[in-house]
């Protein structure tokens, strides 16, 4: 059994704050546990520490509901403060519905509460939106650490998100740079020279479920390494996980 | 940085034929790579693999299309006989719309077209379709594991499934034993003590996921072993990967 693939998880890291760079803490977390990053390691870094780190950490004291919000709100047994900051990151509504809030983001991103989420937030009311655009916050993570470490691993920003049909959530990548989100096989053959019908492997998105498996939520492991895939880490930041996003036209969900 | 999780591809295992015992070519093909299993892995086995020892093979030669399914083939731009395979398996039809059918199948899952697929099946012709009861497939072949090896490791029978809104396809899983496939941490508080509001993650989807990063899938790898979530495995089999079937009544998406 040859080596395969590897996620590590980064410990000790402190709690984030606003204008804190993440990529300085991961390689001091990594230095003081007798660790070092490889160029062709996966960096994958929690929407939640990433959103700390950009102050995208907002107060529902200082939100005023709109009418509308009030309506959706009591409809859904919501408060009306955080559907207040639900519309405000949102396309559209996907659906509203029971006690569920689905949007597509203003990033393209369709999910429950348009990612806004309250646990892990230090303070009373206090939530975490999402990253504005969280490609270029992984740019900016992978561009610190060449700067301070000398090697360029491809870097994931990850978001836990429910799925349609499944119960549950599950790790999926919302910005990512130095790695294909999608591996197509579709020119290439199978084993006995068929074409791969149809088959696009949502790479970027598996390593996000991976690395989940590497942390405990409740542990401050906000950070894991995925390592032995370099077949996939580019040099280039390439597209970012928006290439992943399904056109609307194209859609048969929304 | 502590021991992690590692996804460890399990190479040289033969082309699968009806009737042939995984566990047993699973066990061989580690002891070939001089590798042991511990009880604490997880054993990912692909569909294809499941299906072709459960001889779930068809030839689409032997297929006698239907009114409806000829209709809806041409429709679609598929092969008749193909939707009446994919019907013979569907409970119902989520989207039929462009080149896309989408089922719930009898097992319960929805999925394009059933699960059945041409990919790597040797012959012209030739589709595999989902084990009849996958939760079933999983807990056979742990049995067998443990009766040959004194070991009763987890085991997940996993396949790509394409997502609503995401493009490309991540592995989930279809089937397990041994793993609770929904790691439910609502009775669990945050860092801080507060409720850690609808966070139910779907571990054994994640586990498909990361499996399907350790094996190429050109290379002849159905299996990989995942080892490092000992605290996921179960002494009982347990209620298998249909329990993250979310029900009809509670699904805003069929």
């Amino acid at each position: 059994m040859s080596r395969g693939v590897e996620i590590l998880p980064v410990r000790g890291m402190p709690e984030i704050a606003a204008g804190d760079r993440l990529a300085e803490l991961v390689l001091k977390s990594l230095t003081d546990g007798g660790e070092t990053l490889e160029g062709g390691d996966v960096v994958v870094v929690a929407q939640k520490a990433v959103s700390k780190a950009e102050n995208r950490v907002r107060s529902l004291r200082d939100v005023e509901p709109s009418q509308r919000a009030r309506e959706l709100g009591a409809a859904l047994g919501k408060d009306a403060r955080l559907v207040e900051l639900i519309l405000g990151e949102a396309r559209r509504v996907i659906r509203a519905e029971r006690d569920v809030l689905i949007v597509e983001t203003v990033g393209g991103w369709i999910c429950a509460n348009a990612g806004i989420d309250a646990s892990n937030v230090p303070g009373t009311g206090m939530v975490t939106m999402l990253p504005v655009d969280p490609d270029e916050s992984a740019r900016r993570i992978r561009a610190e650490i060449a700067a301070a470490a000398g090697v360029r691993p491809a870097v994931v920003v990850a978001d836990s998100f429910g799925r349609p049909w499944r119960l549950g959530q599950a790790d999926v990548a919302i910005g990512c740079a130095g790695i294909a989100p999608l591996d197509d096989w579709r020119d290439r053959p199978d084993r006995d020279g068929r074409p791969l019908a149809a088959t696009v492997v949502a790479v970027v998105d598996e390593v996000a479920a991976a690395a989940d498996l590497g942390r405990d939520k409740d542990a401050g492991v906000p950070v894991c390494i995925v390592r032995g895939l370099e077949r996939y880490v580019t040099a280039e930041d390439g597209p970012g996980a928006r290439a992943q996003q399904r056109a609307a036209e194209d859609d048969l969900f929304r």
